[in-house]
């Protein structure tokens, strides 16, 4: 029996490439938690990813272990958390198709993240369909799970609004509430920077640092860590704000009072870098070593992972089948 | 066993309404003739009708076994064609998705037979999605069955055009010829004008003569047909082009030396419409007499004829999840 009042979380990642400490800070960490307070689906976004990499099919269903290994890696619980790969659920390819019925063209333009990703893309006219037409896809994937929370950044908020849209559309037009409106979650933590100091942490910037990193890339990454340029010699004064090593601390040192006293030395001057650093780096040996060593264990067992993705799209079929089963019968489709 | 050289046919209705002569003369016909001659498979469009129909979806589902009675009476062999409900075979959603990865948003808004509908329907910016992208719909369709032959009208050959264009983008991104090119056929009779002498006959445009039409309907609806407005004396001279009645003659009477000889004597002076309207009435009667009888009879049934759309239905989906299988497959995406 589902408790009525426990809500349901829907999430997931493209399955572009492994996960790195980005994801980690944004979202896994959130999820390990998730998974005690809430029915959770965790998707694998192999279709979606596939809207905008045709021309590198395989790299993306390739991924699709990678990301499993690094959910499973974090602490993710398969028994308590649903974890399924999308392209094996057909009923969210049958349900975006209704759905898209019910958006006009104009206002997928008009959608800010797509907006973005467009511009980010260079794709201008010439955008795949699929992509321009994926916040409809994502809709389903939302909605078939009958979603109430989806975590998301402030930049997909659109994507949260434009599905509630579609939810009213589709009950209206069947005159039954159906599909259920869903409520997004922003992240409370700020996002982590690449290691370079820029914004956004991505493995294709060559600024992240992979959950699967090895003690050597660990130490690698941290002493490449930006930091203020203008730190020269250990005495002097340090900027803390926009220093890559003190937002990781932030990120990732539970002691907050050893942070705030770094921080203050740090700035008064007459601390090193390297201390610094040092530091980080003993963190994020001791936070990655227990996820590295679990992910190489499930690794050498790769049929054992697939057969936990497939008992995840088993129940993710029979829930999504559950909600396509009732949007079919709204539309008059139940012949047989 | 399938025979390598027997041609694959896919063509079908969208399920707005029952279907008119101008149907029959356009494609019934030569469907009853083709199931002898190929494979054919008869997609009943509801998802497709559903496009631009999502405010009335009960009509266009209603409309199922309406098209399938018209397709049974008519006599196609439910032995001999495949006759399926497009909305039960999820494998065309999936297979759809994937195309529409190859198409631009650009090709889409090109291709002309798009543009007319737009224009005709008023859309402009305001088009639902999915009916900019129903052409990558029905080449999921054609391309699920492996279809090698697609009966259309000229005015669809873009759409033709855009499938073996899919065919090609698809079969170049996984390197392996997984989807066939297929080739269009045109109708080798001249369109059916409406009883108003109007191009196109339409149940829309209530110039139609239905298929399951009473005898009483038929006399009403050839009394009323556009002929030569000229023509006002019987002794009068008279003109056969853009006369209904005579275009129907075409159409139906299998005498083409009474025909030439009606028009003939039309054309001289002499020939009064009531008598050429008397010849069509007997001929359209004697035609569609058996047809509505053998529907009253299926629609008596509709257990019956929705089992064979079940049937049908079970053969699609198998012919159709092979190609997604192959497809799936190709793109990496077979992980259990």
């Amino acid at each position: 029996m589902t408790d009525l009042k426990q809500p349901v979380v829907l999430t997931g990642d493209r399955t572009t490439g492994p996960l790195h400490l980005g994801h980690y800070v944004g979202s896994l960490r959130a999820r390990v938690q998730l998974q005690y307070e809430a029915k959770q689906f965790l998707l694998l976004a192999d279709t979606q990813a596939l809207t905008d990499n045709m021309g590198s099919p395989h790299r993306i269903s390739r991924n699709v272990l990678e990301v499993a290994l690094d959910y499973l890696a974090v602490g993710i619980d398969p028994t308590r958390s649903t974890i399924f790969i999308q392209s094996q659920v057909p009923e969210l390819a049958e349900l975006s198709q209704y759905l898209l019925n019910l958006v006009t063209l104009a206002r997928l333009e008009r959608n800010p993240t797509i907006k973005e990703e467009i511009r980010l893309r260079g794709f201008e006219r010439d955008i795949p369909a699929g992509f321009l037409t994926y916040p409809v896809s994502q809709a389903a994937d939302i909605t078939a799970f009958k979603a109430t929370l989806v975590p998301v950044g402030d930049d997909q908020l659109p994507m949260i609004e434009q599905t509630n849209e579609l939810v009213r559309r589709f009950n209206n037009s069947v005159e039954r509430a159906v599909l259920v409106e869903c409520e997004a979650v922003l992240a409370r933590v700020p996002r982590l920077p690449g290691i370079d100091g820029k914004a956004k942490m991505s493995k294709s910037l060559g600024n992240a640092i992979q959950l699967a990193a090895s003690p050597d890339e660990i130490v690698k990454a941290v002493n490449d860590m930006y930091t203020d340029p203008n730190h020269l010699r250990v005495s002097d004064p340090g900027r803390v704000e926009g220093n890559v090593v003190f937002a990781f601390l932030d990120a990732f040192e539970p002691d907050i009072e050893l942070v705030t006293e770094l921080k203050a030395q740090y700035r008064r001057g007459g601390l090193g870098d390297s201390v610094v650093k040092r530091e980080l780096n003993e963190r994020l040996q001791a936070l990655l070593a227990p996820i590295r060593e679990r992910r190489l264990e499930l690794a050498r067992d790769p049929a054992g992972v697939l057969a936990i993705l497939s008992r995840g799209t088993v129940l993710a079929r029979e829930t999504a089948g559950a909600t396509l089963c009732d949007v079919k019968a709204a539309l008059g489709l139940s012949y047989f």
